[in-house]
């Protein structure tokens, strides 16, 4: 019952590493905005995948680093695998532990830190066709610090 | 940078139950197609989550448990968070433990089942734009029982 173009299949999962998934860079341009995070796309941008919508990806982020401080049109669903780390999302900081799941709703600012002994790991899932982030300007990081707890954990 | 009617949010997770999420039935159909199966709907089915194109769902089937075996035209995109189990994915069986990802092709039968001693719980994450599943007729699982380890798994 499938195709040959679109096949059912497993990826059996180590370590948080996965059969036949590489271990890529954060982002495909080199910028000094994130640190220490590495991306893994499970499901969604092989030639053998083009039926989903969406796009299922993992990240990992190491000890003392964080993702780029952000916004875009495209809303983010995240479920945190792994470690235990902080959030910027909008006005606040929030923090997440292992299966806590992050909505991130269009323009909403965020920024993820990993704050634990260990990695922080999360799945990321976003719509197939999307923007692209947006850095938010000077007024809107000065804004944004005027939040004591956002202050302290900002990155750019 | 949050309009009202579509807000970020962190939904804390404990035991693989989630803030204001509500443990719903599988179907909300009857049928006898389906054994000790839950579902939780994470993101994507609020009035304040209508951006993703996707719906993210968390499914867990006690010990002996198992889903409809059926198909349909739009994926999945699975990730195990919890247990051991197997599933019927076309014509084989394979093995599932956490975090490991299964892509459940378009019209692909498949099945999950809770093998182990406690619960298999995974997320599961369709186009929030999606036909109905259908069950495979006499023919097709007459076709299918004739591979060995199909046949002693499938119920239906």
């Amino acid at each position: 019952m499938t195709s040959d173009d679109d096949r059912s299949k497993v990826l059996h999962a180590r370590d948080f590493r996965w059969e036949a998934v590489p271990v890529r860079e954060y982002k495909s341009e080199g910028t000094t905005t994130f640190r220490d995070i590495t991306r893994q796309t499970l499901i969604g941008e092989g030639e053998d995948e083009r039926a989903p919508g969406f796009v299922t990806r993992y990240f990992e982020i190491q000890p003392g680093g964080y993702s780029t401080l952000e916004y875009h049109a495209h809303p983010h669903s995240v479920v945190v695998l792994r470690g235990g780390g902080q959030v910027i999302l909008g006005d606040r900081v929030e923090p997440v532990h292992p299966h806590d799941v992050v909505y991130i709703a269009p323009h909403t600012v965020h920024q993820f830190h990993a704050t634990g002994d260990g990695p922080l790991g999360f799945l990321c899932i976003v719509d197939r066709e999307r923007d692209r982030p947006t850095l938010p300007d000077d007024d809107e990081v000065e804004r944004l610090s005027r939040y004591p707890d956002i202050a302290t954990r900002l990155r750019r």
